[in-house]
């Protein structure tokens, strides 16, 4: 892996790509998205503004990158990228709530329970999660064949429930004040952040024919382990913002006692632990000729690059 | 209709029918529900917290006796009966927290959030929505054949969000405090109340083999004409609960603010209302030749027996 980064031109080609993504995504997603001029309008905007806002579209570069390494047309996989995508909103709009995380910002707009109301915040949250399935289930660009989406709407709800996102987020919460080991980290990880970026692969390659199991298999364990190197990269950019932000270095005890990786076993074990899962990944896609590849240059991108 | 009710015996034959269907999806859901001791266990008892107390599992009723109309064997639906379950399940969860209708108790217990925590109840109500997408897609009692499973989670996302459930929540609560009219009202228990209760029996309809389209379609129509009906009815009994309690006569402007049939129009034109449309249901299974059947005495208690 790296070769993306090693070489500007790369990078800048893997930038227009990324971009392109995002607009054919946020494109898709905004026909999907009932209008809000349409009743319930005031639900609608909810969903709309949570949505469409700014957002890096992690999930469904990954969808599409996934595509183009297997070389498949990116039509097929419009409905699982919205999909991933419209998870993580929901995800969003539930984590700032009060009696959650109770934040009033996100990416520098009001938060969807400050821009709008709290009800409205529980509902569009709510109605957006349907909406992925709903998607999945009636969108022309899920693959025509009636198993395979049977096949996308399973790995989603797996990726989403209480054996991935919401199970992940409700470890995280009862954390929250103890004293964790890394593999209680690692768990919270692997169920909050890394359970949707596998499905996101794993989605996209079930779009494919004639994928070997062995295929299949390096592909949902890439997903895996980008996923789980993905959070701890974001927790050492975190805590590397508050260092730069308060001039001070980290580590202190309160940080030891906040679920993350940097928090737990330091910054330089950090660094290095997606050292290792970046490694780990870049060999899964090895074996299978795959080492360069969309799929790679967009591992680097969330792994080494700053965003 | 109403032959279920002028006989006591075949009442009885009724409450029979309606335990043995209770029993059966409790004991479909208590399988599919993961347990209280698998991480994670707080979010996994609130779960079964919120799913598995009293409850008199209309919409599971609905399912199974569609199913007896079309002689169609239970096993096939029990998929349908738990996900309709789990929607409405999850869907109380999340009315009765505090920036809802702010509900300490539901059926004599404490509501989710009260025998939990607020986050808790969020996510449980998030990963129950996930888990009736899930069953739709991998419980082997739903349809074997793809296309219909497709069609089933089709039909429940467009029951259960913007066009549907969360969409009739949401005009609900825009309701509060203004004065609506008999179409704003009946608009609101269309979305809120009626969608899940005609997807139950559309559901179900969707499982059976070979139905003409006047069929289904008249399946989804009573489902409809039930629905509202019912909702309608739970008003009434509501306002005579009140009177009874209260003892004075409900009309009162503050109940005239209220989004509910007899708020608006009285609790005689509310009656009138329901017994018109419980004729109108009436017809239409009787056109089909289903004027005898469980779909007919489940309506009949639903809309004239007291519960």
């Amino acid at each position: 892996m790296n070769t993306a980064l090693a070489n500007p031109r790369a990078a800048s080609a893997l930038d227009a790509r990324l971009d392109a993504w995002r607009r054919r995504v946020e494109r898709e997603l905004d026909l999907w998205l009932p209008p809000a001029t349409s009743i319930p309008e005031r639900l609608h905007a909810a969903q709309r503004y949570s949505v469409l806002g700014p957002g890096k579209r992690i999930r469904p570069a990954l969808v599409y990158a996934t595509a183009e390494t297997l070389a498949l047309p990116l039509e097929r996989v419009d409905a699982a990228a919205c999909a991933v995508e419209l998870i993580h909103a929901y995800s969003l709009v539930h984590d700032d709530l009060p009696a959650m995380d109770d934040d009033d910002l996100r990416r520098g707009r009001p938060t969807c329970h400050r821009a709008f109301d709290e009800a409205t915040a529980i509902l569009a949250g709510d109605s957006l999660q349907v909406l992925a399935f709903k998607l999945l289930a009636g969108h022309p660009g899920a693959p025509a064949d009636a198993a395979r989406r049977v096949r996308l709407i399973d790995t989603l709800a797996d990726a989403s429930g209480t054996s991935g996102m919401a199970g992940g987020q409700a470890l995280d919460l009862d954390a929250e004040g103890r004293t964790l080991s890394l593999v209680e980290v690692e768990r919270i990880h692997a169920l909050k952040t890394a359970a949707l970026i596998r499905a996101s692969v794993v989605m996209a390659a079930a779009c494919a024919e004639g994928l070997e199991a062995a295929q299949s298999d390096a592909l949902a364990e890439f997903g895996q382990v980008v996923g789980l190197a993905f959070q701890v990269q974001d927790d050492i950019l975190d805590v590397e913002g508050d260092e730069a932000i308060l001039g001070k270095p980290v580590g202190s005890d309160e940080a030891r006692a906040m679920p993350t990786y940097p928090a737990v076993a330091g910054l330089e074990a950090a660094r290095n632990r997606v050292r290792e899962l970046h490694a780990q990944a870049g060999r899964l896609l090895s074996a299978h000729g795959w080492g360069h590849s969309a799929l790679a240059d967009v591992a680097d991108w969330l792994l080494v690059r700053r965003h």
